[in-house]
């Protein structure tokens, strides 16, 4: 019964999960203390979302988040020194779990009855706020308001949700619609370099 | 139909937001991660309060605080080399709304019905907390904490109030006199230079 | 009508707020600022709980947690120059108060009727989110995923609880195993430098 978006929403979990371990093992942290920033990573963006709407946080209702988020431990300690050439394939399950993340959090926020732009911003929290908050963990600057499109692809995947439920679509396309266009938002941004233009400092 | 009270609520959240914003640019973020800073400057300590109280986030329930935001993102964009100047204009703003959200903290705690000890922990926390959240996000150390009476101010408008309860003041007069302490002993500690002792470190 | 049960506690309560006000003063914060650090280290870890299970934080409903966090403020204050030599005691307090915060968080989430793995994660986040909230609020690494045995003292603790549970033992022996097994854990770390492998970077 494992159907194509479980797939995606553990390959996303996965990929989210990767890059918490790998940034938490640059900065000397433990195992377990990687696996906690794997873990707030990959479910931290549903969490602060589930608050939000006052709902049970997803992952408290399964246990699998939990195991994927262990096994992409494992993934990284054993393959330790041939993570770094499967950079592309993270990076795209990263963007795939984007896509997945956002669309969840839109489908999720109308579900609970708020008007489509709380719909965007909840989207834009569930993609974005996990890697904010392995940032603030590992006591970096947060990486995806300064470095290529990140959180700005999940509002534009937010946007196209929300005009394809002006046209009535039926809900399967509009969520395709939506989270491809998350998914080439991101890789777009990334293959050509493009980014948001930096607030200059005042003199 | 935009009221006194209404006023004071938009000139302190676009005090805060532009505050956000202007210490994010300072950072090197892009436009989207100021955005997400001075919204989150904004409303955060209103929505640490609303979660803590278990009520749906006021900023959820109507788009304005997402828009006022905007503004001001746009406000530092457009008139970058003279916002430095305006120092002292902000400062006022940001003193208004900072009585103002005390308030507003203050009165909805009661109303849930939490005894006025906790009341004045929440109008602290919706005054403060969203600039420690301003100060993490930039990865720097809590200012409110370290400079000036800031988090106090907050906890002295509380104790305004609930002096005030106890001489069974009229509501609007309770608020208008614990506001205006919040706003004086800011204003009065940044003239003076007023701080609080700092702790000394173990030699 | 104090019982032991409440002792632990609020000796728990003090040791966690003195680590959160040692380590703010050693970064120059101001009184009021290192009475926020030491209250968030001692209540942070169970609010995130209550805040998941969606429950009204503890510290709520009584005032004796702010209070508690006061006189650890004042005993700094006071005794700044003797702190130092209390060293093992703060810390037997601490791992006091480590072993019955994890208990309180597995049994509360018990209460709401979640399944043993919540459990055990909701007593890892009793315990440990609390150092984590303050070493994000003086801007630092959390400690506690990089030195000693700490937040992987819950989890052993929360797993003596499962076996006790399968066991079938009474309420109150499972609660004291899983207390002490937490205690020991977290003693025997320090005592003989066992540490979690640190996750080595890729070349």
């Amino acid at each position: 019964m494992i159907d194509f978006i479980t797939c995606c929403d553990y390959a996303g979990t996965f990929a989210f999960a990767i890059s918490g371990i790998r940034l938490a093992s640059a900065k000397q942290f433990d195992w377990f203390g990687a696996y906690v920033v794997g873990f707030v990573t990959a479910v931290g963006g549903g969490t602060v979302r589930d608050i939000l709407l006052n709902s049970t946080p997803f992952w408290m209702l399964q246990p699998s988040y939990l195991i994927v988020s262990g096994l992409a431990l494992l993934f990284v300690i054993i393959f330790r020194k041939y993570v770094i050439r499967l950079n592309n394939t993270f990076f795209i399950f990263d963007a795939i779990g984007l896509g997945l993340f956002v669309i969840v959090g839109i489908v999720k926020t109308l579900d609970f009855g708020f008007p489509v732009w709380v719909a965007i911003v909840m989207g834009t929290i569930t993609g974005s706020f996990g890697g904010m908050m392995r940032d603030i963990l590992i006591n970096e600057e947060p990486l995806i308001f300064r470095k290529d499109i990140y959180a700005l692809a999940c509002v534009f995947g937010g946007i196209a949700y929300s005009i394809c439920l002006k046209l009535s679509l039926p809900p399967a396309v509009s969520q395709s619609i939506s989270a491809v266009s998350v998914f080439a938002v991101r890789i777009l941004a990334v293959k050509y370099h493009i980014s948001v233009p930096v607030l200059k400092g005042e003199e």
